[in-house]
């Protein structure tokens, strides 16, 4: 059920999402795109990846708990790209990609 | 910005995948299944039209509010369905789907 | 079914789909990433859009239908833009996108 | 780039997704539903992770390869249980798994 013990992690996985696209959308917007490029392309995994975790959570598919190694690497990888930014939505996004592999990684254990 | 005016509909477009998700694996799982196949298809149906338009939401992009009367239009059907089953995950998914195409519908305005 | 009148619908709409992901991917590694903020946002938009399209044909659904007109939009505005930039990837996804817009009026009309 | 090395492998997994689609929506249409509800929900869960698998490989993400092993479990999955069945859409879509799997295993290797 994806109620009880995973609904946290959907959680962290749906703020994680909205926090990736929308950070990517306005690096595009930036002055400076050129600076933004890799955290556009890690913006886009991190999103699609957390996207398919929370899709297969929420269906108690036991191929969401496999994802989850993934999950957490794309969210690290984001948020240390993203904490080099100082725009706002760089380093709201680096905290929900943090909270999200956080989130992770417990239901991993 | 998706945290603004656009983040109530996200959210109930959220809620609303998570519902039809589980609510197509519940069904699978039920006695009689065949009784819960135009359920199983719209939940599919509602879930990836929901996702879509949530992600094009949260990325500021204008495709977005072009696809809330689709989504209007799967959320109802799919709530209609989903109540004429006893089970709590269609009672459920009915009415997460009734306030997404509330939330849709003012968006829309 | 998927493999009689919407096949060649469905073919175009994935080879869209590959061509605006590699396309976004390789506007970020061009020297003026700024010039391509516009077609890495339709890129992005396009690609998700065909997506949940042939999903939703290939599942022989109604809303594979409803879709086409919002498909067709985001690929005329995609080539429209690609085309006006001479990367051997903006004029491939350029081609792409007219040939899936094309494939998307006919299975409407 | 997702012309060279990774298209027959991109090739491998839409076909594998276009089966795996339709065979849930035709089972969904059997006389006999239950006997299907294992087949529907690995054909959702093996379309979907294709998908993204597809997806990160068209844009050249090095998170693409890191799906392939999750892609071949669920390919086999699906396949092992679709073969089981006598209907077209699910030997077809045993057929498309199992050349998927394949696929992806070359590029993994």
């Amino acid at each position: 059920m994806h109620n009880s013990q995973n609904r946290p992690v959907i959680d962290a996985l749906q703020e994680c999402i909205l926090a990736c696209e929308h950070c990517a959308s306005a690096c595009l917007q930036e002055e400076h795109v050129k600076m933004m490029a890799r955290c556009i392309q890690l913006d886009r995994d991190c999103a699609d990846i957390c996207r398919l975790t929370a899709t297969l959570l929420a269906r108690g598919s036991v191929h969401g708990k496999h994802l989850l190694r993934e999950c957490i690497e794309v969210c690290e990888a984001c948020a240390a790209e993203c904490a080099q930014h100082d725009h706002d939505h760089c380093q709201a996004c680096a905290e929900a990609c943090r909270r999200c592999a956080e989130a992770c990684r417990s239901l991993a254990a």
